[in-house]
Order: C-alpha cells, then structure tokens, then sequence
C-alpha cells in the first residue's frame, strides 16, 4: 500500500471533535486513581446534547469514551510504557515489562481517548449517574454507547505478560 | 454545577485527534455494510505508531477505533435515529422507534467515533489482520485498545425497546 494513497487521511490529517458533556466527581484525582472504578460519578451532558440520551435509560450499562486531558508532560509521545500504577501494589519497576501503548490501558497514547464500561444507575435529564468510571471531575465526554452483546466475545485470549501480571496483582492491570 | 465552569472544556472546546493508521479491506462499501462482522480486514498503522502495537499479539481480540468519515450529509447533526439498517430486513419505518443516538451504535452522533470489537487473527509488522471489523476501506484508525476483562459484565440489562428489535430482527441492531 502506497503511502500517497491514503489522502486527506493520512497521518498528517487532523480529526476534530467537540465535547458533548463532562465528567463530574466528588473524589479528587488520587481517589480516582485508586478506587475510582468503585465510585458513583456523573455524565454531565452539555444542554445542546441531552435529547441524544432518549432510550438509554432501559440499559445497565454504558461505555463513556472520554478525552483524557490531565497528562503529564511525559505521558504525551512515548509509544511504550510500563504499566507504572502496579508499583503501588508492590512491583519493582524492573519487574514490568516495557509494552507497546496500544497493548495496554494507559492513558498514554497517541490519542488519548479513553473507554470506560460503566454502570448505568439512572438518568437525571441530562446528567448520567454511573458507577465505576475512572475519570477525573472535569474530563470532556466524547461519546457514549450502550453496552450490548455484540461489545462480547465468550472465548478471549489475554497476551502472557499480561496474564501474568494480573494473577500475582489481583487486580486490573 | 454553572457551565463556566467547564472553562476550555465547555461545548465549544475543540479536541484534535491524528489517525494512527487506515482500514484496507477488500470488500466494496456494500459488503462491509452487509456482512463486514465475517470478513477479514487489515489496520495498517503508519510507520511513526508501529512500535506501539508490542505486546498487543498475544491478545485474541481487540477494540479498533476509528473516525466515521464517510458519513452523508443526512447523517451529520440529528440527536434522534431511527434503526434504518432493519429496513432491510423487512421492518416497516413505523416499526423503527426514534432513538437518541447515544442509546444506538449508529454513525450518526455528534463525534463519529466508531467502537468495534474484533478478532486479532495475526499481526504482520505495522498491520494487524482482523475478523470482524465493520469499517470502510480507508476508514482512519484512531486507537487500539485489547480485550480484557474489566471491558466485561456478566450480568447486565438492554433496554426494552432494543431487545424487542433483536428478538425479531435475530441479529445485532
């Protein structure tokens, strides 16, 4: 494949969005960081996007796919990373391999998009009040989807580096 | 909560975004459309983003997400659709119940950020040869993320109306 065939779409090309809504939070951001995924938070839908919201509500859960603004300097370019959050839990950092960004769930990575899977506990107009999403109060929603059978697979394989650090952490990697 | 304070991340915030890589499937626009879920398909990644994909491998699946590009100018704007794709499948118009788009995986919505999950057949140098991938040739690739198991939930609820769909039209709606 040619590079000059990809056109306007090439690695150059920029795609814009807008936010539809922000995060909002009661936790600060270490409280995020360590137990944010047992933490009721809200969807904030800006006004001119509410309407969009009509039908979810019959769903349990949602994915929020956000825009994860709050990096660090050192967190923007770099495509391999440690999975660094697991040295709290007591690994050395020479115990965690070095993997490719788009192998792990790290808020580093070319486009910092983030997808939760949360629980849809009930909709207020256009506020969402969810459990389990992992965001900071602040963070801009990009989009939302319903959690449905075709998000499934039954039968998954996860790569060895990963399983491994998974059984001895207990925990998402 | 006042909307000033959203500061830059208000409705009027712009997120840009560069395409890591483009679909290459073989299939016309139709047969993706028709049958995409069972072909195969390639998510080439541009030369700079490569080395990111280390360690995705021993995944069985991932998320592709991808930029909606090719989207009609029918398309761009509504917050309510209708399931249109069941036409086909011998659903009547009045059948179709109008839906927000969040509650929906149609293309239209406000930030055309397309979310599928796929079978990572074998990775090839920058290209990852998928089963699965309902995108367009020339689709741009925004992020990879792999299938693990915090992307699932054993027990949860669709909403009425989309199960009662399903249940007639035997397929993902």
């Amino acid at each position: 494949m040619r590079k000059g065939d990809l056109g306007a779409h090439g690695a150059n090309a920029e795609v814009t969005f807008h936010p539809i809504g922000v995060v909002r939070t009661q936790a600060s951001n270490d409280e995020v960081r360590e137990r944010g995924r047992e933490l009721e938070a809200t969807v904030e839908l800006f006004p001119d996007f509410q309407e969009g919201l009509d039908g979810l509500e019959g769903f349990s859960h949602i994915f929020v796919l956000s825009f994860l603004d709050k990096l660090k300097p050192e967190q923007i370019g770099p495509l391999k990373v440690r999975p660094r959050r697991l040295l709290k839990k007591g690994f050395k950092l020479g115990e965690l391999p070095l993997v490719g960004v788009f192998a792990i769930d790290s808020p580093t990575r070319p486009n910092p998009i983030g997808l939760s899977l949360v629980r849809l506990l009930r909709r207020e107009g256009g506020k969402l009040i969810v459990l389990g999403l992992d965001c900071f109060d602040g963070t801009p929603v990009l989009d939302i989807k319903p959690y449905r059978d075709d998000y499934r697979v039954e039968e998954y394989k996860l790569a060895g580096w990963y399983r491994g650090l998974r059984d001895k952490a207990g925990l998402d990697v």
